[in-house]
Parts: C-alpha cells; sequence; structure tokens
C-alpha cells in the first residue's frame, strides 16, 4: 500500500469510529442528564452493541498492519498524522498484547467489580470488594507486563495516563509537596475559620440557574458551542469544538458547590473550544492528557475563580440575584469564604490546599499495590493511617474512606495523579503567563477574554498534538517544576490566614 | 438456510439496527432539545455516516433473500415475527423497485427542496419553491409506479401512511366531514366566543414546568420511564417502553400552548409505554400507524384534556399555581377558553372543531397533483380558494398558507389524512369505551388510570402487530365509521355554543 493510500485510509477510520463515538458519546450524555431511570436497560444494551463493532473496528489485523506500516514511515507524515498514528499505536498497545480469555474475563470481572463496589460502598463493607480488587490489581500488574515488559508495572500505568510521569517524576513532586504543605495545614488548623454560613442558605435553583448562565458569560463561553446540563456527578464532555456540553448540580443550600462546578467545567470545554480546527474531527481533538486538563479547569476553577480580582468581579451580580441571602455580606467575606482550607474526608470536595494531600495518600497505596507491597486486606488500615498522618483526620468507617472513589473498582490504577499534576501544571502555567501580562488586572477590568486568549495561543490549539511535558515546556519555557505549586498555595493561604 | 436459522439471523439484524436506531434518536433527541446551536455540522456528518450503515444493512441482497425465504414460509412463524417480515418487506419494497441513480438523485432534490423552503417560507415567496415541489411531485408519482404499478399512485402513498385508508374510504369519509362540519363552523361564527383573554397573561416558565409534572402526574406517567424536554416544535420519541421522551415549548403568555402540548405527546407516550413487553426491541413497537398513534394523543388531548370533566379535575391545582393570574376564572371559564372554535389560518394552531377542514384542503390539494390536474404552480391559487370555502378566512400569503408545513418539502405526499383519522378514530374508540365505563365519571374521580388501562388493553398493547383496519375492528367491534366523529364534534360544540 502507498502511503498516502495508508494516510487516506486511516483518516476513513478516524471519521468512522469518529461517528461511533459521538453517538455513544450523546447516549452518555442524555443518558446522564435526562434520560428516564428505566432507561438503564435498553441504554446498556445499545451502548454494548457499538461498542463491541467499535472494538472490532480498531482491535483487527488489518488495522494493526496499517498502522505498522504507517509507524515504519512515521517521518514521512504530518505532524498530526504521525501523533495520530502514535495515539492509536498506544491505545492497542494493549490490546495487542494480551490473550483474549484474559481480555475477556478481565472485563467480566470489572463489570462485576463496578456493581459490588457500588453495594459495598453504601453499606461501607470494604471486605466484600477486597476480593474483586485484589483480582484487579493483579490483572493490571500482569496486563502492564505484557504491554511493556521491560516497565515496572506503576510505571506502565502511570505512563498511559499522564506520559512522561512515572514514579520517579512523582516520587519527587509528592516529597516536595508533602514538606510543604503538611506543616502549612497544621498551621492554619490553629487558626479561626471565616464565616461561612450565608453560603448555605436557601438558593432556589431556578435563581442558581441564571448564575450559572452569567459566570459562563463572564468566562467567555459561547453559548453556541456549548451547552449546560444537570447531572448528579458534574462532568464535561464534548463531541467536536463546536459541540461542548458541561453539567453542574443545583444544592439548594449550596450555593458554592454549583457555581464552583460551572467554572471548573467550563474551564474543561474552554480547553477543547480552542482547539485549532485542524484538529476538528481527530481523535487528538481534547487535550494533551489528564492532568493537563485538569490543569485547565483548575485553572478556571481556582486560580481565577477563587481569586479576589474575580470574585469582586463577579460578587455584585451574585449580590443582584441572591439578595435576601447575602444581606450584610460583602466581596471580601465571599471571598475568604470560598476559599476556606480545612483538612476532610472526601477528595472530591476537598479544598485547593488539601487537595493534593488527598491524591498522595491514593499514590502510595497504589504504588504499594502495584509492587505487591501491601495486601488488599491492609488497604483500609494504610489508608486511614495516612489520612490520619497526612490530614489529621479520622476515617470513620470505608464509605468516607478507601471506598470514595470509583476508579480502583473501574480497574484504574495511576490515575489519581493527574489531579493532583492538574493543580500543579496550573500554577507552573500562572507563572508563565504574569510574565506576559497581569491576569489579576484583565479579570477586574473584565477583560478575562485576553486570560483565556493567552491560553489558547500556549496550550488550548494544541489539542492533544503535544505530549504533556513537551507541552509544558513550549508554554513555561521549561520542564515540570512543582515549586511554582508550592508557592502559590503557600503564599495564597498565607495572606488568607494572615500567617 | 432452516427457518430456525432464518428467524435468528433476522432478530439478530434487527438487534443491530435497532441499536443505530436507538442512538440515532437520541442523537435527535438531543439535537433538537439541548444541543448547542452549532452542533449541526457534527451532527448532520454523524447522522449521514450512520444512516448510511443503517442502509446498507436493510438494502442488501443478503437481506433480501432472507426476508423472502421468511415471506415464503410466514405461515409457520409466530405472529409478531410474521408482522416484523411484512413491514420489513413493506419498509423495502420501493427501494428495491427504484433505480439506484434516481433514488441518490431524489435524496438531493429533497435536501435541496427543503433548504429552499425553509427559506421560501421566511420570503413568503412561494414561486422559489414551485420548480422543487414539481419535480418532488413528478419523483413520487413515478416511485409510486416502481413499487406498486398496478395501483393509483396516491393510492399507494396513502396506503404506505395508514394501511387501509386509500381514496375509496377517505372521499367518503371527508365528504361527510365536510357536509356536516362547515355549517356547523358558519353557525358557530355568528355566536359570541367565551372570554379567553386570561389564558394570555404572563405565566412565567418555571411554575408552567410545574404545571407539567402535575399533568404527567395525573395522566399516570410514570417519569421513571418517561422525561420531558424543551424544543421549538413539540414532538415525542422513544427508544422502548421504558425510555419515553415527550417535548413541549413554553409561551410566558400562553398557558393553553404547553397544557395541551404535554397531554398530547403525553398521550402517544402512554400509547408506547402500554406496548406488551413482548415487542421490546422489536420493530413493531410503537404503534399501528401514525394515524392511530395521533388518534391516542389527540384522546388525550381533546377528548379527555378538553373535557368538563377534566378541566375540573385540574383547574384547582392550575389556580393554585397561578392565582394572580387566573383571579376571577373558575373551571367553567376556563373550559369554555380552551374550547374556542374559530376558523384560522395554521393547522397546527386549529382547534377540534376545525382541524379536519385543514386536513381536507390538503387532501384534495395532494389528490389533484397525484393525478396531473393542478399544476403545481396553481397550488396557491387552489389552497386559497379552499380555505376560503371551508372555512371562510382569506389567506394573505403563501407564508400562512400553502407554505406552512415542512410535508412537501420533505417529498412527502398522503401523510396529512392520518392526522384527520386519529381524531375520528378517537371518537369511535370513545363510543365503544363507553359501553363499558364511563370516562368522565373516571376522570371526575380521579381515576383516569382506568381509562388508560382500557385504552392499554384495546390498543397500546399492540403496538405494530395489527395494522390500524383491523385494530379498530378488534376495539370497537366494527370498521371504521366517521359517524361518531362527526356526533362527537356535534354535540360537544352544539352544547358549548348554545345552538
Amino acid at each position: 500500500m502507498e502511503i498516502k493510500e495508508a494516510v487516506a485510509k486511516l483518516k476513513e477510520n478516524q471519521k468512522l469510529l469518529n461517528a461511533y463515538w459521538h453517538a455513544m458519546g450523546v447516549m452518555y450524555y442524555d443518558f446522564d442528564t435526562v434520560a428516564p431511570k428505566n432507561a438503564v436497560t435498553g441504554f446498556s444494551d445499545t451502548m454494548a452493541t457499538l461498542s463491541e463493532i467499535t472494538y472490532k473496528l480498531s482491535v483487527n489485523e488489518e488495522n494493526f498492519a496499517l498502522l505498522d506500516l504507517l509507524t515504519e514511515h512515521a517521518s514521512e507524515l504530518d505532524e498530526i498524522t504521525r501523533r495520530e498514528v502514535e495515539e492509536a499505536q498506544k491505545g492497542l498497545k494493549l490490546l495487542r498484547n494480551i490473550p483474549m480469555d484474559e481480555y475477556v474475563e478481565y472485563q467480566r470481572i470489572q463489570s462485576e467489580a463496578n456493581s459490588v463496589w457500588h453495594e459495598a460502598k453504601v453499606k461501607s463493607d470494604y471486605p466484600m470488594f477486597e476480593p474483586l480488587l485484589k483480582k484487579l490489581v493483579e490483572y493490571n500488574i500482569r496486563f502492564a507486563k505484557y504491554a511493556a515488559p521491560e516497565m515496572d508495572p506503576y510505571d506502565y500505568w502511570l505512563n498511559e495516563f499522564e506520559e512522561g510521569f512515572t514514579q520517579d517524576v512523582l516520587d519527587r513532586y509528592f516529597e516536595k509537596v508533602k514538606a510543604a504543605l503538611v506543616p502549612l495545614i497544621h498551621r492554619i488548623g490553629e487558626k479561626p475559620q471565616p464565616e461561612a454560613d450565608f453560603l448555605h442558605k436557601d438558593y432556589p435553583v431556578f435563581k442558581q440557574r441564571e448564575l450559572s448562565d452569567y459566570l459562563m458569560e463572564v468566562m467567555g463561553i459561547d453559548r453556541d458551542d456549548c451547552a449546560i446540563g444537570e447531572t448528579e456527578h458534574p462532568f464535561t464532555t464534548g463531541f467536536n469544538k463546536h459541540d461542548m456540553r458541561i453539567t453542574t448540580h443545583y444544592y439548594e443550600n449550596a450555593l458554592e458547590s454549583s457555581m464552583y462546578s460551572v467554572i471548573h467545567e467550563g474551564g474543561h470545554a474552554t480547553y477543547e473550544m480552542g482547539n485549532c480546527d485542524e484538529l476538528i474531527g481527530s481523535p487528538l481533538a481534547g487535550g494533551a492528557s489528564c492532568g493537563m486538563h485538569e490543569s485547565q479547569s483548575r485553572f478556571y476553577e481556582n486560580i481565577i475563580g477563587r481569586s479576589k480580582a474575580f470574585v469582586e468581579l463577579v460578587f455584585p451580580r451574585i449580590k443582584e440575584l441572591f439578595p435576601e441571602q447575602l444581606e450584610g455580606v460583602d466581596a471580601e467575606m465571599f471571598y475568604k469564604a470560598v476559599n476556606r482550607a480545612e483538612p476532610s474526608l472526601i477528595r472530591t470536595e476537598a479544598d485547593e490546599l488539601t487537595y493534593s494531600l488527598h491524591v498522595l495518600v491514593r499514590y502510595e497505596i497504589e504504588k504499594k499495590l502495584m509492587h505487591g507491597e501491601l495486601d488488599t486486606k491492609d488497604v483500609p488500615a494504610e489508608w486511614n493511617r495516612l489520612y490520619k498522618e497526612y490530614l489529621g483526620v479520622d476515617v470513620p468507617c470505608a464509605k468516607e474512606g478507601c471506598l470514595q472513589d470509583s476508579h480502583w473498582s473501574g480497574g484504574s490504577f495511576g490515575y489519581f495523579p493527574s489531579y493532583s499534576l492538574g493543580s500543579a501544571y496550573g500554577a507552573q502555567i500562572l507563572h508563565a503567563m504574569k510574565k506576559e501580562m497581569d491576569p489579576d488586572a484583565l479579570v477586574r477590568a473584565g477583560e478575562m477574554e485576553k486570560v483565556t486568549l493567552w491560553l489558547r495561543e500556549h496550550i488550548h490549539k494544541y489539542g492533544g498534538i503535544k505530549k504533556p511535558a513537551e507541552l509544558l515546556r513550549i508554554c513555561c519555557g521549561e520542564d515540570f517544576d512543582p515549586e511554582y505549586y508550592i508557592k502559590y498555595l503557600t503564599d495564597k493561604f498565607s495572606e488568607l490566614y494572615g500567617l
């Protein structure tokens, strides 16, 4: 086959797969936001049928041969096509090396683990889930060896999720984070907390919906390209840069929750809406990695959204929407309330300062599990010990402890660090941005689009063309450096708590 | 191939096609209710790709051979399978007999006609649309001849939409309807109209949403099986009996509009939710025909929803939701207001009494077009003449005249009569129901579920297993008879207007 012909075939396959992903993505979004409860059976059946079709479209000898041919001739391809081939090869690496019967058995265990985990979490019954976790760990170690026999198994999985961020990088990263944040958190624990009760008054949902519209407007999100839906657990999905969907969840007694969900998810959407047009229809559309995606959502949520400048910009409108609830509250009080830092039990509800320590607990446990240094039976004890050590909190039950996240039940080990890396990337990006502009001044002046334009030019436009480590070098002119993150948190929270 | 094997193959094909229809259905629903505006390009691309795949899954020699084999052995099949084969054959009859190049050219013209019609409607410019309408008429005459050379072309299309209801039946039907309703409408025109201004006060959308929830509850619609969305033009769709979607459109200054949309679309959904379980995943799930589907939606909307009993049941809650807007209004006034009968220009906004005359205009024009007795150039003049004759109204422009509906631009001729037949079926079904129960008394007592149970037992459970004419015989014990419809309308509106 000629290379030109092979490229055409690759693009044709991508177009076809894209149609399936699009349809399945819309089905998933629909299921999670508006479908009636009993849609579940029909939804699962159709998703299973379509998944099988897409699986067969990728996992077949003809496609392997096509990708191998293109890999051999990588130097003759344009950058986007070369990266598409690389990513396709990466995605198939595991599937090409696992014995089929093990893969099928693993899928079965994964599905069982997911449903058992749901029940175990409700009952806070870790022993119920433990045998399945044990199997998932064993499979993940074995699969890593099939895919990359030369690599440490945990490094293999870490590299899958955040290329270039293996244990040598992460060990140093978390060591620094721990050394700086644990004492800082302890010192803050001795200080009085700001008043925040007003965030928990009665905030009617139809008014909160107006606030969401306003926040998306402030962020410069074009509603013709991005819709907002409502769901139990907020997420963002997109089918192309002109069809993004963010979601939120309104709690009548928690204004902050949806407000910062909208800004966070709006950050994810802004990333993909900023992709260059060449990526429309390409599997490289989206972000460079989970961590880089999270860097943008958390940049908007925390670095911008929880800055004094942003709060001062939006507070007048918030007060206009909720005059009674916010009587006697000013922007300064609001700013302090949404920046309360307090050790807690649940990662997804953690504040900006303590968040990475929640991740560190998971990283340390995963590392030991992947190296056979921790028996799955001992996970709760280790979990609780680490929460006490890093965050100073006592974990009362497995539901609020090691059963809280769904990741392990889905067979996912090595994903968590990207959550923390996202925050660290964000601080480093902020530092680079500040060399060229003053984001606080721009936000205060209502010119947030200039901040977004900078991010688009330095990050968003690339989508998945660049890998995260490379993208960071392009954007910041240097390698990943956690010091920016530590300095950012130390400065911000020292000032907030008058240390 | 063994018959058993052939049936298994048929069911497998159906399952696969069902997955695609499900996904495309959800995409369509999503696009119409929540997708951002600029989703259109990606949506169209993916729908085109998936449509092509489903087309190829049905239109291929292997499938033709399978269906022909099963048709030969129809007597050995169970009823559902036999009807599935029949419907599949019916759906393919045209495609198997049209030369491929003509089909492709027709698709192109259809697509062009649709976009030209949109523009022509906005500009009220019929001559702009006329050349395309001419081509569509010619193709439809030719295609009917390919599919059924022995049939009158208009009969072919009518029979496609509403099996058994060809011109001999419809001519007699419309003759009776015209003879009875035209004078009745003229007499009502001399009577004073009831007060209805209160329906056009300011009705906030978030309160109307509460009303929708209440109406669905009154109708006994299980929200775990049926969601409600918002769209420009309300419709109902469903992916199986446990995943139905109705839609509505809220106008701040028109309470009646969404209220009766919800009841109408709720009727469509109730029909499909009442299918027997054997039809889950079968292409026979749904209704017997468009007309039969419309009979159920209009039964709930008009026969039940605009009855005195129903208005008396729901009015207290409506008044509770809108106490200021409805100050001084009682149930009797509300009942009269939602039953105003007044000749108008737009079919979709017509009242229960005049509705069928709008359909009749279209039927007469289609008949002449399909027989070459009316030049497409003369459609507006004929349209306007008939509106004047039947409804006594002067059509001011093509936008509010012959360009108002999308059907012809989509190449659809012969669909309109089913809208009117639906109402007529409904009145006949009401007559049959009244032999066994008193629906007014049940509604008044808040026992509407008993009405629905009766309809489920006599109509809904069959889905598409029975054809409309046969279903009517099962349900009513006699053939279709328009006298019930005429009597129902005459009695109701004579009483309302004191004739």
